[in-house]
């Protein structure tokens, strides 16, 4: 059993964290994290599959690629360090230099992480200071793991954080022991993940495999970060690393059996949790946007459908209004690519305690345009679509496209 | 040679044009449009590849896959007439059959066209009305067409016409006739055509073969309408039609020969001006965007990166800004696919007088950030892209997005 648990990339056994004021290019709050392992660390890791790829994307995918354990991860928000070619990538081995330096540690254990603006150089002496203080700083209380979520911040409005833990068998083979598993992210706009989201960062104290911890993050991020949008644009940062200590002392997770699964669906967990954190507080968001798309012939299809929908524009702005008009979403499913009997399928919107049929029969129903608001204006909005096709499920998640959205991005650089 | 000339769906000789104010769902303005031509016509089109197609895009596929002669054209703005199942077909044959009627021609060779709300069903009564009124108004006169481009528009804020007129040898061996091509379109949301645009109409009194007619739109369409996007919505009503009646009295086209070649440069020249029209009228649009892409490895390619950019709702925002944050074009081009090396490409501003380099040896250069500002706030926005590699090129059309896109997609129905 999956049990919620309050804290996050602090919640498992062994691992600390720090932030500071760095002055990077926010004035006035903190903007870089670090996060510290007593142990070295099995990583795994998805990047983005952007063409252009930021520099910490490259450092820490050489790392992860290579096998190397790892046992640090530094992290700024301003600047992401995009674009900036080999000096880029300079400011990334300098900043790991630094930061194994202070913690005894190899810098080919230290992870990088940057979001922010595309282009701009980051000082390395704010970087290095920022190290040193948070080498000093590091701390493994709840609190210091909330205080690194809120420093990678960027026009995210909300800290995104969460955590579970549950029972494995003992590596002494009495019993079952306790693991831990929880994460933070940042992520607001050019969210659109592919293959994995903005920032994402978890630690577990589970002794597992580096090979299946690799298989396991790879296969739930397709259900998890990979099913939100906020902008459809899929940004050149995207990083989700996950660190495993074995500090909870169960017997080590190295084949697919059941005791996998279970590390499966506590990482499924996760990673649903903060991914539809960020989808919710998606850039100038008012509305959480679930859609569910079931009965389809494969699950690939129905994530294409999902997403097609939570991906819209026109779907977006018509949230934002409250405005039921329910021929976009079926537009939205008819451009997504998958074939599909436009005769047959069936559209819903879903409320807390009713639901509305949108669709049906080829036609879009005479349904109740006030009991549609009603629903239209509930913080989280979810539509359903029945394809008659098959038993694939799939939900995506997005946001309501808004005025501030227009306002965040028509100046983000000042 | 390709001349500009005044005019649009009535400049080419045999063709008329009516509107009239049907009340369908506007009031107070005209809503529905005729086009008839004094002879039948060889018809072709490309229709949204939608799975949701509307029922005038089946009634018309229908006509102009079966290579019978078409006449006139009935289209009618307000509802789109999609998602109406049987009810909608229905209503498309008794309009035809209404037209067909009075004005003594075939109903399979009257087509139809729809723009609006998706989902509601269209009144008979009142297009039969409509069909009655505008068969006794046809006129062959210029502001017959212009009255008809204005009837079609739902969220446009300007009409949109065009024509063009060009030489071709004479039917009778002697000399040249002049030749003429103009057509109207409409669309302002749920433009990203995939085949073809929202509704676009053109009238040709070229003499050229059916087949010859189909391949040529077919091919056009691909550099024009496909190239353009104002909100990543591939519509269910997507109609790109093209009649031409032979009335010129010039030799016939029935093979890909020079004649062909100018004939495609002329339809060229029409879908591209339309195209450019319909994206800078985008909704709530203050900027036209173009995106050209050059050296490219192949032209294919080259759409698609062109087309990721000016569909990018962070480049869009920041163009609405005129804020030179360039690393979103950047990222644009590289989660569109094709790859390439982010090493080598370089990417400019272009301005009516200066250009400005965003990007060149793999990273963001210190270009004059007033300077950019400055052409930012051009009507007509440019940016470039070469990409090293080969000598394809395309250009892709797009619009800023603005508070006034939400607003006008917040509550549309209403």
């Amino acid at each position: 059993m999956i049990r919620n648990i309050s804290g996050g990339v602090t919640a498992a056994m062994g691992f600390s964290a720090a932030c500071c004021a760095a002055g990077i290019k926010y004035q006035d709050r903190t903007d870089m994290a670090m996060l510290y392992s007593t142990v070295p660390c099995n990583a795994a890791g998805t990047f983005t599959t952007n063409r252009v790829k930021a520099a910490p994307v490259l450092w820490d995918r050489d790392i992860v690629s290579s096998g190397c354990p790892a046992q640090a991860v530094v992290v700024n928000a301003g600047i992401a360090n995009a674009a900036t070619g080999k000096t880029g990538l300079d400011l990334c081995r300098k900043t790991a230099e630094a930061a194994g330096k202070i913690l005894d540690i190899p810098a080919s254990s230290v992870l990088i992480g940057s979001t922010g603006v595309i282009g701009p150089n980051i000082p390395l002496d704010k970087i290095t200071a920022g190290v040193s203080v948070m080498a000093a700083a590091l701390s493994d209380t709840q609190e210091a793991g909330t205080a690194a979520s809120r420093a990678i911040m960027t026009t995210d409005t909300v800290n995104k954080e969460f955590a579970v833990s549950f029972e494995l068998p003992a590596e002494n083979g009495v019993g079952t022991v306790t693991v831990h598993l929880g994460g933070m992210c940042k992520g607001s706009g050019m969210i659109h993940p592919n293959m994995c989201t903005m920032l994402a960062y978890l630690t577990t104290d589970c002794d597992i495999s580096r090979d299946l911890l690799q298989q396991a993050l790879s296969a739930v991020v397709q259900d998890t970060f990979n099913m939100i949008s906020v902008d459809g644009d899929t940004s050149t940062n995207d990083t989700l690393l996950v660190l495993s200590n074995g500090l909870a002392g169960n017997r080590c997770i190295d084949k697919a059996d059941e005791t996998y699964s279970l590390f499966c669906e506590a990482l499924f967990t996760v990673c649903r949790d903060l991914a539809v954190k960020m989808a919710g507080d998606g850039e100038g968001a008012t509305h959480l946007v679930e859609m569910r798309v079931y009965n389809a012939d494969t699950k690939k299809n129905a994530q294409i459908l999902a997403r097609s929908v939570v991906g819209s524009s026109l779907v977006k702005a018509m949230i934002y209004g409250r405005d039921a008009n329910c021929g976009r979403i079926l537009c939205a499913l008819g451009y997504a690519g998958p074939d599909f009997d436009p005769a047959v399928i069936e559209l819903y919107l879903v409320g807390e305690k009713e639901t509305v049929c949108f669709y049906r029969d080829g036609c879009v129903q005479d349904f109740d345009e006030e009991k549609a608001a009603a629903i239209l204006s509930e913080k989280e909005v979810r539509f359903a679509c029945d394809m008659k096709m098959g038993s694939a499920e799939a939900f995506a998640w997005g946001c309501d496209l808004t005025y501030d959205y227009v306002k965040i991005n028509g100046d983000y650089r000042s």
